[in-house]
């Protein structure tokens, strides 16, 4: 039977399910571009307002994972597993995990000598208001994220983990749709959220997925209710497409650790994984001992996600993840030798610091505002493909819920440009919120969805 | 304030109504083509799913009607009016109609001598399964449709009415965006059919505007509700942009008169202004008088309605429309020469007629598939810009609710290609419907239509 793209339109437009065929016409057409813009953008739009039901949502996401050149981990005969985070403030989990996971796979090597649990992590660079794995671990001298899938294949042989960018030939369809639907407003569906995500971490080739989505005033879905809907999207996508996923809704009311940044996020982690863990680090490893918790528990290294939290702490304390870190990174061409003092390679221009100007208990603060205080202080991009600054970013002093006196230092602001720190400072306090009686706080991890 | 097409569409995406504003720069941007045929796309789906209220429409139809040149009637000094009609089959009224019109207002000019009513018609050609005006008059040899807006002045300046065609400068946003619904299926909404139509009319600088709504099996909108909403737009959209509009909800359950193609539908109506009313054309002048009679009661010549309709019929038997008629050909470069004899000018290659096969009641048929019959007969294009045959076409020899004998003529088929006469043949034996008792017949004037 031909199919035609009019005939596509029509039945989203209708309200019809499409058909399997119907969707990989689609996507197929959309990629070799015989199907035009403007076609395209009119399902996307339809699909905003109309939906997918989940199978109509896995159609899609399959057909866009193989809309291109797709990454064969089988050779590897390893069990892979990543963990992607739907972006926040501050948050540096992956640059903790990957080593984790990595310490464990090189501990417990499989027949042919690979790591028995291999993280193919392809990451992103910063996004709006949230920064990117790629810009953070650029700012290791000689660091290098743009492999091909071969060069991807063998640093996850060697080192069990690899952090890289999209490849121009992996999920073409995914390039596409995105720019279209960044151009036409169809950006905020969370059917079309999954699609791409998922889509991309599935050309991964993965046994299993820990999704870490946030919620809350610094995510991209402040709604709990939006962001839990999103969760089981995902989930339920990863799971039809036969990857064993699991979702945990955290809070993102507050940067995650003490600092947000690019190098600051870096040192911040070497710090962790050498074992020395600031105060304002403590919700950071948290976060990163739930995660690789339910990773090493997916992977087979531990009975329920509870004793995969603390093997992922004794691979920390060991120091086994910091000597995986150290392979990866020189794999990737970076130079480890900074890593002696983080401190000393941190090298702003200018600083300033925010100080509490009455006493009272800390409250709240739109997250989304430190965020774009983060990106304006030179952490971000003005446009695509400008460069970001290394040393740029902001230090926290205080967390949520806890009391502060006048004069006491809230935030610290790091430039490379004097003139970049006004506004963000600026931001920061009006979005500071005081109360003179202690506030109710979410917990961290607020919920875990696992395929049903 | 900066307006943002992503905004606009982020707006009608989440169901909010657009302000004037915004739908200005909508338009201007589709003109311009600073707006992508993908956010223009986007757009016209979220138009097609979120609709337009009552001041949104009006805001579409006005921003596209002023898109590119307007034609100005203001220095006529005379009563502007149109009529237009949805589409149908045999439907030949704006042949009959302008000439009418154009009598009266020759009859009563201005204190400058300028005919007193004045029906400036920017017709279409063939599309889908309905004829198209200019293609019937451009069978008249010389006859020239492609006038610009000056020779378009100047003509209704001597004879008070001109048929031409669009111009490449009038209404130039309708032509983008229609080529974009065309190809986005989002040609069938209500909302965006309305904006469309009534541009165009409202280009013409019209005092007031007579519909004929085509409801029934003929029509694009087949269901009477569908067609009374259409109507219901068009007329709010209408009085709205300040321009006096009536609809008429008409049945296209048959072709309408005896003739269907090119050339017979202009001998048809040459027949009629000639004053030779063949038992097959009452339907066509009837309707042709109420719509008059409407026109000519809002123009200010009648009390009422059907005082109009009265006074149509008196232009029509006493020569006064054929008079007018002559006038328009002649200016429109047109050898009226073969008027003397009609029916010796119909030259088709090979004829073929369907007769009945038993006894009973005509009581229905699929009248777009009538109207497709005679595009396959070579009435029409095969692809845009094909030429279209002059001669083609069928003739009825009865009408819904007659009774026939086995053997009785039933269609007469026309054509220039006698391979083209096989498949209209069958498609028409297929759909005439009989019945042993008679059935029940719609009213061919089913509902009146006027302003609040």
């Amino acid at each position: 039977m031909n199919l035609h793209i009019t005939d596509i339109l029509r039945h989203k437009r209708d309200g019809l399910p499409l058909t399997t065929a119907e969707i990989q016409h689609f996507v197929r057409g959309v990629t070799d571009r015989t199907i035009t813009d403007a076609q395209a953008s009119a399902l996307l739009m339809a699909i905003f307002l109309n939906g997918l039901n989940p199978q109509e949502l896995t159609d899609l996401t399959t057909a866009m994972r193989l809309s291109g050149e797709v990454f064969d981990a089988g050779p590897l005969g390893t069990f892979t597993i990543d963990k992607h985070s739907t972006g926040g403030v501050g948050d540096k989990t992956s640059l903790l995990i990957a080593p984790t996971l990595a310490a464990a796979g090189l501990a417990s090597p499989t027949p042919a000598g690979v790591p028995g649990i291999c993280v193919p992590m392809i990451s992103g660079r910063s996004l709006g208001h949230t920064g990117g794995t790629l810009d953070k671990l650029e700012t290791i001298p000689g660091f290098n994220t743009q492999f091909n899938l071969q060069q991807f294949f063998d640093t996850l042989k060697t080192c069990g983990a690899s952090l890289i960018g999209q490849t121009p030939t992996l999920v073409p369809a995914d390039r596409i749709l995105y720019g279209l639907r960044d151009h036409t407003s169809t950006v905020e569906s969370p059917n079309l959220i999954t699609a791409s995500i998922m889509s991309k971490k599935l050309a991964e080739d993965l046994n299993a997925l820990v999704l870490d989505v946030k919620t809350g005033s610094g995510a991209f879905m402040r709604d709990y209710a939006d962001s839990k809907h999103l969760a089981n999207l995902m989930v339920q996508t990863g799971t039809l497409a036969g990857t064993r996923t699991v979702a945990l809704l955290t809070a993102m009311e507050e940067p995650l650790g003490r600092f947000s940044g690019n190098w600051i996020e870096v040192w911040e982690c070497i710090d962790i994984m050498q074992g020395r863990v600031h105060d304002m680090s403590e919700d950071l490893v948290v976060l990163t001992d739930v995660l690789s918790g339910w990773m090493l528990h997916l992977a087979g290294k531990a009975d329920d996600p509870q004793a995969g939290a603390r093997l992922s702490m004794q691979l920390r304390e060991s120091g086994a993840a910091y000597q995986a870190w150290l392979k990866i990174v020189a794999a990737h061409g970076g130079d480890t030798s900074i890593f002696h003092d983080p401190a000393a390679f941190h090298k702003p221009t200018a600083t300033r610091t925010l100080k509490a100007e009455t006493s009272g208990y800390l409250a709240s603060m739109d997250c989304t505002e430190v965020g774009w205080a983060v990106q304006r202080l030179g952490a971000g991009r003005l446009k695509p493909g400008a460069p970001v600054s290394a040393h740029a970013g902001l230090e926290m002093h205080i967390k949520l819920g806890e009391k502060v006196e006048p004069n006491q230092p809230l935030v610290t602001f790091f430039t490379e440009d004097e003139s970049l720190l006004a506004e963000p400072y600026e931001m920061l306090r009006a979005t500071l919120h005081f109360t003179p009686t202690p506030p109710t706080i979410q917990p961290l991890i607020r919920e875990v969805i696992t395929a049903p």
